[in-house]
């Protein structure tokens, strides 16, 4: 069992476990990720796979990837026996598989409430919120930029819903603090608004460390250096560049053997081909190249195999998000993912929708199934993203959170025992009767069905007299209701006045930088 | 080859085909249906689907099923050897799956422009419009009754929306035209406004022989007798009860060698037990009933295997519609219908939104996602349906089929090939440069992408300075356009008045009946 760090109560054991794990965990229930009880959606066979694992392989030796600005992942590169002139690495068919043996197929992320750490990798699933918005909207107040204040909101919410097991990274960009000490504010509210797990700044090699730093005063130094607590989202400058930027953040998490999540962002068309298949072997070979780079700073660290395809308006050029071809995409990404043996990140919620409507939630759904289908088992933006991520929205993080939910019910697959199969109810009811009330009914009744927050189920006279709400106007009733209620969980005060004071004291050491 | 009727020019044969067939369509591009290039999604193996059709059999024996009001039916089911007592009908294991043998896995369902004729089952997936409704809605006159102008109305957007390849059957109920006549008008407005294939009455014998005689001054008697070219629609009275109404329809179609679409509505814990094991044990065993019966009529007559799972609102009792447990219940019932080698029908845009918002189109995509991935060949209530199918939505139908269109991409999977793969294109680009104007992407961008015509991926403030219009504005907008730009498909002069004459003759014969 894992090392419990000081500032919770020891993890609940034994037959009464889940009673002691709810009562552990204060306001808000406790769900420790879904479990995918059925198999994936596997829609290519072993040649189709070996094909594009063969293209990545091409793509890899015949051009190879530049490693922009970060001498130190170059010398990495030359020591691990590639191909490196200039800032240019190729890579020999196989090389970066044989580096990323070492990378763990599941580990955990801890949470600072134990009954909320979660198991990244095998058939797990970790719906995290939306990252990295600078404006928010809600119906109130429309579309604005984001603030600490909006921030926190979401942390809040996220603590507050069960369905989202993760409390996310940049929620949204707090605009209203320098940029250079925003992640200090940010970490901070992770660990002091929420308890459950969480991610770290990626902008600057210092950020992604201080956000760590941060993580050791709230786990304990022993306990980050031994265990996952906290993960960076690192993308790819697609096509085939990694800048020093996000090469020198993503060996500072592997450093403290804490998670980079290896994302290339492809929107075909421009940041790689217009073909699927292309486009996948590309995502194939840059992704593994991040992987791989994490085990070479420190054989073991955990690590996640991300995901980030999206197509384009062919009218405009527009970015499109939640269309056929990038779920399509995902299904095929998920199959990779597993024949490495690497946790997979998937696409979430997206949409290229301004507001929460009937585009947002069809494109949204749409990208969700792929991402539960596809296997992935971290599923960034799976809650609030709008406007092609530019924008977070406080209802639509309602109804992405509520469908979150949902996937809870649909991943559990269809359970096969005598209960289930009701052979009494049948005899008892018979033909042209109804099973209302029959004792099948009532005995599983209560929780037979998924139950949405947010649906309107009732007649259309109940709705009408109860005020004709759209969805995304019962959404916004239960943002305010969540965050009215909100309360926060519990943190040791020496814990938190420690976390003050680092933010404190680390904002003062700096000039504010407004870009 | 089939013997083209009389009324349409013949099918285009050779290279010049898709040409051709797209100047014979008129007005409106041709799309015979889509075709699943990828394998369905499958959840269980051997050991739980042989679990689920032993419990068919189970309740086929154990309880049996009632035949009400049906003579004859019973006639055929003792002449097959069934256990008929009363009107309770018990049946040995296996004897359905005996007298299914003659069903045929894959057939053709004609259309009036043999352009359109359907493949139904195998691979091909059929997109049909919402059935049964008798409320009508639109953005600008809110919910009312739906009239036979609201009726056509759906005829033409049906034929003028490539991605709906069925013109349905009642769209909406034209309550202003007497009950006893309404099929009259609504088959005549199929045949006239449309050239897609469609449904008829099944709400009595003579409605349904009505409505396949219009189909012989369509398509020629001897054609009709040998081919299909209109299909009905019968529900099971789950559980476990079929009506003689529907038996006395669903004889009327066999006997005609038309096809019964074969469908239980189990809405779970009322018509049927509160589990979803037990729920598709039961479907299975309806449906075979119903689609052995019709083989008993006429062996080889063309039938469907139909299914209509939904769950139940736990606070209210009310029916839900688009949630994770009929999602799942389809995915099985694919499974199940494969095994038994019968076309499929399955769940469509389903919701019990009251308008067309974000719950809409998040339960509507998570029912449609299932439908094409359980493998079902013909997905009725595809567009239009509100309410739990009391309301036909206009903008409802919009989103819907344009999600329809959507899933035409999906359906295709992911290609892989030499031009797929753009290893020139990679070449050609190299790292940290943009893919927009490199050869590979001009070669291939005009058909690269799914492009919705309902979706807005412009930027905030184009979106704004248009008039920030949510996806339901847009797509009642498109209502508007589709229907005033609407021309009718070519029709044979004398079977146009041949169907008037027949609609006037049969009206005048018998009085008016309003309920």
């Amino acid at each position: 069992m894992d090392q419990t760090p000081s500032i919770v109560e020891s993890r609940p054991r034994g037959g009464r476990a889940a009673r002691q794990r709810q009562r552990a965990a204060g306001p808000t229930a406790v769900i420790a990720g879904a479990e995918r009880q059925m198999p994936a959606y596997e829609i290519l066979g072993e040649a189709g796979l070996s094909q594009i694992e063969s293209h990545a392989d091409r793509i890899l030796r015949e051009i190879g990837l530049e490693f922009r600005d970060d001498p130190e992942a170059l010398r990495l590169w030359r020591e691990a026996g590639c191909d490196v002139r200039g800032e240019r690495v190729r890579f020999e068919p196989g090389q970066l598989r044989h580096i990323l043996r070492t990378a763990p197929a599941v580990f955990t992320q801890h949470a600072r409430n134990p009954a909320r750490s979660l198991t990244i990798g095998g058939n797990s699933v970790v719906f995290a919120p939306a990252y990295g918005s600078p404006f928010v909207s809600d119906l109130a107040r429309g579309r604005r930029y984001g603030t600490l204040v909006d921030f926190e909101n979401f942390v809040k919410l996220a603590y507050a819903i069960p369905w989202l097991h993760h409390s996310g990274g940049t929620s949204c960009e707090p605009v209203d603090i320098p940029v250079n000490k925003r992640h200090l504010d940010m970490v901070a509210a992770h660990l002091r608004y929420s308890d459950k797990p969480f991610m770290g700044s990626v902008t600057s090699e210092s950020r992604a460390e201080e956000s760590i730093e941060m993580a050791r005063i709230a786990f304990g130094a022993d306990f980050v250096d031994r265990h996952c607590v906290i993960l960076g989202n690192v993308n790819v400058n697609s096509p085939l560049v990694w800048d020093g930027t996000m090469t020198k953040a993503l060996r500072a998490y592997a450093r403290a053997n804490q998670c980079a999540v290896v994302v290339p962002f492809i929107l075909g068309g421009a940041m790689g081909p217009v073909t699927n298949a292309g486009a996948l072997a590309q995502s194939l070979a840059e992704t593994m190249a991040g992987c791989a780079l994490t085990q070479l700073v420190r054989p073991g660290a955990p690590v996640i195999f991300g995901n980030f395809l999206s197509s384009m308006a062919l009218r405009s050029g527009a970015p499109t998000f939640g269309t056929p071809e990038p779920a399509l995409g995902s299904l095929i990404v998920g199959q990779l993912a597993r024949r490495l043996r690497l946790p997979l990140r998937c696409s979430g919620a997206f949409t290229a929708s301004k507001i929460a409507d009937a585009q947002a939630m069809s494109e949204s759904v749409m990208s969700m199934m792929a991402a539960v289908q596809c296997g992935a088992n971290f599923i960034l933006h799976s809650a609030g993203w709008l406007e092609g991520g530019l924008v977070m929205g406080y209802e639509k993080f309602m109804l992405d959170a509520d469908f979150c939910g949902a996937l809870h019910t649909w991943l559990k697959g269809v359970t096969l025992d005598e209960n289930q199969f009701a052979m009494d109810a049948f005899h008892e009811v018979g033909p042209g009767k109804h099973f209302f009330g029959c004792a099948h009914t009532l005995a599983n009744y209560e929780h037979a069905f998924w139950d949405s927050e947010t649906a309107d189920n009732n007649s259309f006279e109940q709705w009408r007299d109860a005020g004709s709400l759209s969805a995304t106007q019962r959404a916004g009733l239960r943002v305010t209701k969540l965050l009215e209620s909100y309360e926060r969980p519990r943190i040791d005060a020496s814990v938190d006045e420690a976390l003050l004071d680092f933010v404190a004291r680390r904002k003062s050491e700096t000039p504010d930088q407004w870009y």
